[in-house]
């Protein structure tokens, strides 16, 4: 295959995939087609226990080392507005993260080393993920072993804001670790003309809302990075009777492993002084997310040879607060994540998001020249 | 009709009107069952516009003064849970405030002024209040002319935590002006992990709540009465998107209406000014309901020395921040409104609600004796 | 004396007073003065362990019962702004508060009372208190014996807004409860620029500040009566270091003491919640002054019949959140304290107060009238 | 002078330093001392008008192009407490921030670079500045002219927390901008009995403190560096008087002009939109201190050479929130500003201060080599 004709094939096949969104942990149709692109090229699947995503690999001159190239496959609950002829078929899902573009990339970048299998320096390990925006799919993987011996990862997500031709690398802290709260207060409920016969629940999570706010401005440096939103409030339901409990919940956003294990409890004090001093009570749910991408020094190195030899514009991106579960791969190995400029019209998760496909052929070529370089280096 | 006949009449009266609630504005059968009762003691019956309730007028030797007085006749949806014999037949509905024996009181009061007819030194009007839960019924009455002429207007109302025998009554004010609030919050929405994309309108509305509470605590004196309280808070749905509207619903409770017409613009400048302080906007809406009622120096002299006349325990309430729409007479005329003890087991409005039929002989003749005086002295 | 003579002697003796005015505990001339003048009218002085102040007394047909009269005799250190005639010849002193007034009131009331000696139906002891401003005089004429046996007290004070010829006098609280408190939060100091290395003492006390203001605003009935005001606030001494201490100090006012009791600890909980919320500690001292003047309900009743009996105009007085440590004998024995009438043109502790002498015979025969209806009545 | 005789005077010159520290804006002696230092060495002095500070200047082979080094030579108001042979012999004054280090250093690299002055490409000026503590120097030196045709300047700083041999070099910002603010609260002063009759300066001060809070943790991107402390809080002077009037005093840290520009404008709608809130006024001073360090990428990438070709340990530095005024000669022209590890028992500032003098030859060297480096880049 020509080089022009794998970049309509992928071209083709990124839209396939994107008429056909499947939501996170449903991706049976997408699994599918995965295998069959995959098998038709004469790449072996891996044995999975995964009810989605698909495991497969290219293995040369030798068995070892194995490098892991990873993409993620799900869709979003999202009705498309970009009016584009190939749009989302499937009312109310639709590929607004653009992981149809990665999964075209990855399996672009499988047939691409197929090519070159016999000169291959060990094994290319293809990872194509489940259930990464509801978060879970890499940790299933991890679990069903596609992990052991894997000695590096590489991944990418496109990027909006970055021309086709620009690639973000950087090592360390690249996307924030994800976490979610929950904070019930409990006070007692009364009526409204009469406060000091209850405790009013609403005044204690009005000022616990306030006391948050200084664990950023106070208690962190600021040279580590946190968010801390209270997002949800609920409390009461009608104008006369105060309610005894309220309700709210949010998000906590980090780059480092440390400062993420400091502020749930500092939450956990605040929230408890402020409701003592009430004398109401207050309850933290702590709900942990994926932790934050933290890209390998080495691997990077290998990432920025790679984009240069590809003739890439290497930028250093400033980090996102937003999180990815490529940090859960990066838990257990090296490995490096990068954004792949794709000169997008809209932000991700928007309706009208866009991208421009000539950066398809781009992360398929980056994929499979990164992998062969790490062979040789891990 | 001897007196322990009508006694025992009396209690049949308002066990059949506690077996067939109707919610406020819906009083047809009740106004019906009024009007055949008191028609049948001979009692006239005045034209009404009014789509429910009954004012009828009994005159004596002259036409003038006319001297009102006063029971509503509604109940609450609330599912009783008494346990009584006669407890409502209605599913879902329930006279939890005692407007059955309110109503029955004034028939009493009817069927006792009817017997000295000629003695009477002007007329008595009895007003049977629809729609006094919701509000609006005593504007009604006004509207349909029922209070033109009328020199001063007396009512009462069922009280649990006085025993039978005794009397709760105060010149100036004994129960609190209802108004309710609404304050809008308008930010700007952003995802939870760039705060600074928006404008958090959840620490806009907490500031609120927490500065809301100086209006009691700063800007009264002590010697003020108000109860001001949020009650309901809602912003957002989700725990990861910042939301750019923050709702806040609650209500004022005052004794006079200097102090009632000064809070809302105290709220007002609060909201403005923490709005202000974070480049967000916030909206107040007044929705005013009953003034409070205050009751006339003269008129309550005749409430005592019809009581300490009737052998009654004369006790000064502490005056209640609950609301009652007599007031809404008062402002034209006027009047005094009284607290019967009943020997209550629960509060009014709790499902389980109930009175002491011992105290509705005393309601009836208390209420007919204050009328007799009344045409004397006003 | 006549009449008249009584009237231009007490004025005399007013005005005495006022040129040469002594701070509290420091009414040294001021004692030897009242000793003369009773001493030349004949009037026993009792023995009395106090460095200032005078215990005289009056005996008639028989000694028991015995009512006691009290009046105030200290001044206070601001300096006199009235341009009279007779203003104050201390520099930076000044009878601010009329106790030069109540004191020739006394007087003359025991002159009135020597009069009639005869037919006195027991005894009446006259105080005169020292150190009413900064509180302990009460405290110390109770701790020399002079209140035992005395069945009631009564005692007024100058009343600006009130026109001559006008008394106020209710019974319960009338004076608020005078207690102080000092709020100590210790944080951690640190650099100005690095607030995480430390705890800021300044967060934490604002946010006691604001917490503070619910205990007016919820945790107390509408008719419960308190202020609590932070007046004092100091923490740092430079823009550039975050200070490890700040210091907060206020005062509370009730008018029960089962409020009174309550409040100390809701600001203990608040505080102590506040702190922890921040990883810091707060400490509460707690610095009691006088009680409430809670007038009794049969003592008032004298006092009414009194006022009436001389053609007064009685009038219900708004209770004063300031205090008085008549509340200190109230807590001992029954009592009423009065406010008379004086026109004055500023209020109390202001530099330019005056009163009009015409209230001083009034003030003065209210005290001896009132004394013997309670002798005939205690 | 052989490298090791260079190393003995260096170290003398810096000990004589230490004991005679001098006050900023008062470096009298000092600034003797440093010109006969350079004289004797046939160092040429520029004529200044500076009362404090000296320029001097080496030219080679031409006159340009111009590179500046840099050192500050003002003490402290610190009483030294190392027990050093050497410690201060001025009682209350100390080098406490090793600007006699810093002055030394700069002698030693003009030293060396005379030796060479045949060889230079240019010429190297020697900025010896007053002032630097109190701030003011660095804008001094520019008005006098001395930064004209100056293509770039270099400085140093001792780093306690960097072992000797070790040295801090980062592009962009690396010391923060030092910005101090006041604020003052106008509310209306009042009897602390009395809230309703003033407006509480206290009350509004304290949320104005809590609702700067969000300004780091709200409106700044988790990715803008800064500090907003309020460090010095004072208002009223008594218990029992709420203060008309409050003031709060403190310090803002930036690393970018941009967020310098936008803290006060939101300072000023917070405090404006609050003190509105409660019909209270208040006004910001803001009081601009020198910028923050931002280092030139072209002049990191010198210091870089020059280190490793020195065989030092290069490290990315965390920035410091503290400030240095070589930022305002980084607003004219490219500058790089280093740490050189010191391996130091206690921080700058601390009465305990110390430094391993065998970082002062590896810092003299440093300053020679980079300004040779420089004339050939610039």
């Amino acid at each position: 295959m020509s080089q022009s004709d794998l970049d309509v094939r992928l071209m083709e096949i990124r839209r396939h995939f994107h008429q056909y969104p499947e939501l996170s942990g449903e991706e049976f149709e997408t699994t599918q087609t995965i295998r069959s692109l995959l098998e038709q090229a004469g790449i072996p699947i891996l044995d999975t226990s995964l009810p989605t995503g698909v495991v497969a690999q290219i293995s040369g001159k030798k068995q070892d080392p194995i490098i892991a190239l990873r993409a993620d496959i799900d869709a979003l609950p999202i009705q498309e507005e970009t009016g584009l002829p190939y749009a989302s078929k499937i009312s109310g899902k639709m590929h607004a993260c653009g992981h149809d573009f990665h999964t075209a990339a990855l399996i672009g970048a499988a047939y691409l080393l197929k090519e070159e299998e016999k000169a291959l320096n060990g094994s290319v390990r293809f990872i194509f993920q489940p259930s990464e925006e509801i978060g879970g799919g890499a940790e299933k993987v991890i679990a069903a072993g596609h992990l052991e011996k894997v000695k590096a990862i590489f991944g990418l997500h496109n990027k909006p804001d970055l021309p086709v031709g620009t690639i973000g690398i950087k090592s360390g802290p690249l996307m924030a670790s994800v976490d979610r709260f929950i904070i019930e207060v409990e006070g007692i409920g009364t009526h409204a003309a009469a406060p000091h016969a209850g405790i009013d629940s609403i005044v204690v999570a009005s000022h616990i809302v306030i006391a948050l706010q200084t664990i950023v401005s106070r208690q962190l440096s600021s040279f580590d990075h946190a968010v801390i939103s209270v997002a949800h409030v609920s409390a009461g339901n009608t104008w006369n009777v105060i309610p005894g409990n309220a309700f709210l919940e949010g998000t906590v956003r980090t780059f480092s492993e440390e400062t993420r294990e400091k502020i749930p409890k500092w939450i956990q004090r605040i929230i408890a002084g402020v409701a003592n001093a009430y004398g109401a009570q207050a309850t933290l749910r702590w709900m942990p997310g994926p932790p934050p991408v933290l890209n390998d020094e080495k691997a990077v190195e290998l990432s920025v040879q790679t984009a240069e030899q590809l003739g890439l514009n290497v930028v250093e991106p400033t980090p996102s607060m937003a999180g990815e579960d490529f940090a859960t791969y990066q838990k257990k190995i090296p490995g490096s994540f990068v954004f792949i400029g794709t000169s997008g019209t809209h932000e991700w998760h928007h309706p009208a998001f866009t991208l421009d496909e000539r950066a398809l052929p781009i992360a398929a070529r980056y994929l499979a020249e990164v992998a062969k370089k790490a062979l040789k280096h891990f």
